[in-house]
Parts: C-alpha cells; structure tokens; sequence
C-alpha cells in the first residue's frame, strides 16, 4: 500500500465521460490498496469562458473577484469527480483550496503557497475515502479565496505531496512524458524515463510546456519525486527527481524551441556604469520579463545591448524604453520578431566540456547563423532565424545521439 | 440613508445583460446614499444542468458532494455581480455563504440557518462597499458547504436582513408582487399594496407561487418587513408585514388555486383508535406530505379516509399504504388526479361571519361541486374537480369584492 498524490488537468476531466474514466482509472489504483489524494483542474477552457464574462461586465474586474470567479472551475470538477466515484461504489469527498486547509499571501491571481493544514484529509484517509483537492486554488488569512496562478494544479498537488508525504506524485497530462525533444518537430525524440529536477526547469524555461517552473522549483525544494504522465494510456511516462550520478553519463538531456520570443537591439547607447541598469529597471518597471541578454561593447565606448523579449511584450518594450534613451546616450531601439531559441540541457554538461563547440560546429556546418548565445551550468540556448530552428533542433538531437535514447 | 437588503432571483441575473441592468439597479439606490447588501440566486437553469450532470455520474450521489457542486451558481452570480457593479464605478465585494458567515446545521440540501456572523460584512458596508452575497448557501461547523433548499435565497435575503438590522429588505423576482389572484386566471385580479405575513403563509401553502413559506415564517418570526418586487420595471410591488388593524377591514384578501394535488381515499377502515395515525405514519415514513384531511364515519363502524397529496406522490402513497391496509380493515385506496384546490385567505374573516357560506353559496349557484372542506383561522379551502377551478376562482374573487381592491 502507498500514499499517492495523482494530478488530472482539464482535458483529463473535460466533459462528463471523461471524468468517469479518471473515475474508473482512481478505482483502479483504490483497488490496489491505495490511499489517493486527486488533484483536479477545471475543465479545459472554463476558465477562459469565465474570464470572458467577467471582462463583458468591467475591463477592469479587481483580482479578488475574478479569485472568487475562477474557483468555481475547480469546485466543479472535485464534486463530479467525488460523484462519479460513488457512481462506482468508491467512498469519496471532495475538497476545496479552502476546505483542504491551503493557506496562501493575498496575492490574488497568482498567490504563494504558504501552509497547507492537511489534518482533516488525514482524518478522510485515515477512514478509507479517497480525498478530491480542487487545484490552483487557496485561501488567504483573511478568507478569501485566492487561485495560484498558472501552472496552479501541479503546484496544489506536489505541495499536497509534501505535506501528506506522500510515497508517489502522479501528474496526469495529455502528453506520455516528458521527450528528448518536442516530437511535432523531431520525429525521431524519445521519451524520456527519468530527468533531474535542474533538467527539467531548464526545459520548462526554454519553452517545453510539460510543466511550469515554480512546480518544479518546489518539487526540488522539498524532494517530491513525481511522475509526468497520460491519463489517456497505460504508459509509464517520465519520473522527475534529484540528479543521481548515473545521470551525468548522458551529456545532454533534451532539446528545446522556444518560438514565442523577440530580440530587442538597444544601439548606441553609453559604455558607463548606469546604462545597462537604466534599461533593464525600466523594463522590469513595465512588468517585461526579459530572458536572455548580451551586451557587446564597440568603439569611442559607445556599446550595443541585445535581448529577448516574450513577443507578446514587445510593444510594451519599446514604450518603456523611448522616454530613457535620451539619459543612456540617444540611441535607437530595434525589435527583430522572426527569431526563436534553441535550448540542449543537461547535467551531464557539468563534467563534460565541448558541448558548445559541438553544437554551434553542427548548425555551422548546416549554414545556420547564430546570432546570440547564452549559457548556464547544464544548458546552452542560442537564438537563430525562426524559420530554420526546427531544422536546427533536428541537427542538435541528431548531434548529441538523442535518436538512440 | 437607509440599510437595504436586496435579493435578486435566478431570472434577474441570468446572463451578462440582466446583470448589468441589476448592476444599474444597484447604483442606482446606492446613489441614493443607501447601505446595501445584495443577495443573488445563481442563473435560471444552472443548479437543474448541475444537478444533471450529477445524476449522469451517479444515481445516488451523496448530499455533500451535491452540495459542493451546486454552491458554485451562486458563486459565479456573485463575483459577475461585482464585477458588474465595479464596472460601473461602484466599490463591491462579493461573499458566499460560508465567507459571509452564515451558519447551518447539517443537513445538506435543506440546511437550516443557525447563525450569521455578520462582522465582515459590517465592516465592507462601513467602508462604503456594496457587499454581494450568495443565497441558498452557508457552511455546517465542520466547514462543509451547505444549500438551504427551496426558497434558499429569498431566506438568506431575510436572515441577513434581520442580522444586520435592516431598514428594508426587497425581494425582486419576475412578478410584479402579491396579487389578489393569479392574473392569468383571474383578468381581474389586482396587486396588493401589503399583506400580513399570517395570510402570506396562507397563500403560499394555498398554491400560490411568489414565495416559499420558510422564508415568509422566518421574517414573521424577526419581524423583517420585504417587499416583493419586480426587477424588471419600477413598479412598487407588496410589502409584506405584522398584521395591523386597518388589515382585518379587508374580509378576504386573495384568493389561491392549486392543481398540482391529487386526493386519495382510504375506504373501509375500521373506525377505531390509531387507525388513521397507522395511515398517515406510513405515508410520513414514505416522505409523502399530506395537505387537507377529512374523514368521514359511516355505518358499523366502518370509516373512509380522505386526503391530499401532491400528485406526483400518488404512486408513492400507493405503494406506501399497500402493506397496511389488512392492519387497518382491508380498505381500498382510490386515487383521483383530476382535482384542485381553491382557497380564500384573509386576516378579515376572524371578525366577520359568513364567509365560509358566502364562498360555498356562490359555488353552489354556478353548480361546481365541493368534495372537501378545511378551514384555519384565516383560510378556507375546498376541492373541486380540476376543469372548474378557475371558474370558480374567478367567482370567489367576485363575491368578495377583490375586483375593486
């Protein structure tokens, strides 16, 4: 018998006979002398309708509303699911953020776990009920509901792992595992059977959207083991856990694309101390996050600082940065739209060296430009004309042996 | 400056335009320099689609996990009200049940309020917020969500009303307010400027639709005085209040009909102590309400017993009175669906003669025949065959002068 914590995201619990197949594949695990604890996520897309009506009654609905909306998604599915489990003759009950004890900040719209007081889903373990947590939500000191932000689901259920200690963490998506590479653009990527925590974040920065950081952040901080896996297969999906020396036999993990990124050139600006500064504060002021950045100093100390940008924020960009080009030096802002980074990770690259020279040789050889690098322990990301990154994401695959996996 | 509790039903707020006008409505008395607490229903529909969706995961659900899902109505009506109001410029702020303190006890799906601890609230009407609450909600002492049952808001509406001392509290709903009768049986009929709450009571246990009588017993127990009102005009609709003086001048105040009842009769009992209390404990244990009862002895010892019982209880009573009737003298049960009942209620007739036999005259001269009788202190009611009730309707509302009120 083990205590697990499984996840399902909203295409898992979709329509109503979906959710009777997560009823039937719970019973199963039940069956085996299981205690379950089951995460669920509102049904894919309620989310999105529910915000649609908020903004047709107010462009500018205050956070703790739309909190107050936005858990309804989740406590729909926690009933149906607790329902379709009695429908099977399996004891359930369901719980909200609130009910469960997950106490978070205020921060409406994306709050932080703080506690969660897990006491009365012990007492329902401990009489042989499966236990259904409603994801991506909580409840502040002040009682109010707060919802955690995206990627909230995965978070509720590895915190709940931790709290519960729990022996397994089953994250129920609609992808078998986590890939050497995303297998829509290199047909020959291959799932992967286990990948260290530090691996997994670099993917999930560099645009693999299996899973966002902070769940995995916080998976590493108290060591949850979980699994990323179907929940429309029996396949064993991908284990995720804290680096193990074998690990670092393998050099690189996986490769990434992230398309969803633009550069920006700020020209001409003054080699003193302060610019740079300048720039970035008033990027962070305008809420851009910015990912990767080089700077290149030229002549009479007058520098270029290039960077990337979410594509999305790129308008933002230039408004944040026109009023504070006179102060660092006049010079001009270029926004380059048609770029995409290319990410290989992996620990192995710690205590191997040459990996840069490979691969910067195998996208030479194939005549395609890089026009920024960047790189940290276990990852190296350069940006690349977007129409040849998926070529280039073959070539890296192709490179480090990925095929052979 | 007035404290208001408003309470708009699921009609009122069934999509994002009736919202917005109900958020204009709001403003408007805010405007006004009002306090106002609003309580809303959720959408027309959705508990019955939830409810469905239910039953298609489950024959049998449990009352507590119906609960958890059906809480969510009015937890979207209420933040999408707030919302709307903040759209508007107007500072509001929405609570469920369990976030506005209202206490119940366990039952679920017909919980019955305990308490409010109206503190929050309190204190978001001091800071000049609207405050929005969930009706038909609250929270058990073990922190389940509970549903209060039919009529649940309008009761939320009231109780809240009388925690927070209210100077007014206004029920809107579709109709327009009391009417003397059913302004679609009776062309005649007019609406009334007030009503006590006894004849309140009378008309809503007589058939007629505007409230339940929970909600109407529990204002008369707390002396709240609502008004029952239209939310889609600007009518002034019927207050409903203590029984004062110049009240019992009006002998009958209006005149109600029922069709939805059937009467069952138990021939052949044996007249003898606790034969009529082994019937109806049987129909009671079977969860049948019984409405009028009339039993009749006749020769040797031998009596017939008849009642009313809503009509889709009929198959019910049967079955619950099968395995009794050897006990009671080997009877028969006869059921007859075609009957109805029509009442006139007034708080008038406890200081006038003659009005039992002023109906029953006027029924006599049209040649409708009476089948059953039964009188409170403020009421009388018959059964008549059902293609004749509203004839006869139209001929009470006539004899006591309801035309011209």
């Amino acid at each position: 018998m083990a205590r697990i914590v499984q996840k399902y995201g909203g295409t898992s619990v979709g329509d109503v006979e979906r959710i009777k197949k997560v009823a039937e594949r719970i019973k199963a695990s039940r069956d085996e002398g299981n205690e379950l604890v089951v995460v669920v996520s509102a049904r894919a897309g309620v989310t999105n309708e529910l915000i649609a009506r908020a903004k047709a009654l107010s462009p500018n609905p205050s956070d703790r509303e739309l909190d107050q909306l936005l858990v309804i998604g989740e406590q729909e599915t926690i009933a149906l699911t607790a329902i379709a489990l009695q429908g099977v003759s399996v004891d359930a009950v369901s719980y909200t953020g609130a009910q469960a004890g997950i106490f978070t900040d205020k921060v409406h719209t994306k709050a932080k776990i703080k506690t969660i007081n897990a006491k009365a889903i012990e007492k329902d373990l401990t009489a042989g009920r499966v236990v259904i947590v409603a994801g991506f939500q909580g409840i502040n000191e002040e009682g109010q509901a707060t919802t955690l932000g995206r990627g909230g689901s995965d978070l509720t259920a590895i915190a709940l792992a931790a709290a519960l200690k729990a022996d397994k963490c089953e994250i129920y998506t609609d992808v078998d595992g986590v890939y050497t590479a995303d297998p829509r653009v290199v047909k020959t990527a291959k799932k992967l059977e286990e990948i260290s925590y530090d691996e997994m974040l670099e993917l999930a920065s560099s645009g693999s959207k299996v899973m966002q950081s902070r769940s995995v952040e916080f998976a590493k901080k108290y060591g949850v083991v979980f699994e990323v896996r179907s929940s429309f297969n029996h396949n064993p999906g991908t284990i995720v856990k804290e680096e193990v020396e074998y690990m670092e036999r393998v050099v690189v993990r996986g490769v990434a694309v992230d398309k969803d990124q633009a550069k920006v050139v700020v020209s001409n600006i003054l080699d003193k101390p302060g610019s740079a500064a300048r720039v970035f504060r008033a990027l962070s002021d305008a809420n851009v996050v910015v990912d990767m950045i080089v700077q290149n100093v030229g002549r009479q100390g007058v520098a270029n600082l290039t960077f990337t940008v979410p594509r999305t924020d790129t308008q933002k960009a230039q408004r944040a940065l026109q009023p504070i080009l006179a102060e660092v030096g006049g010079g001009t802002v270029t926004i380059e739209e048609t770029i995409a980074k290319l990410s290989v990770v992996g620990v192995g690259m710690k205590t191997h060296s040459g990996v840069a020279a490979q691969l910067f040789q195998s996208l030479a050889d194939a005549g395609i430009n890089i026009e920024m690098i960047s790189t940290s322990e276990i990852k190296i990301s350069v940006v690349l004309e977007q129409t040849r990154v998926d070529e280039a994401a073959r070539l890296a695959h192709a490179a480090f042996n990925l095929d052979q996996a």
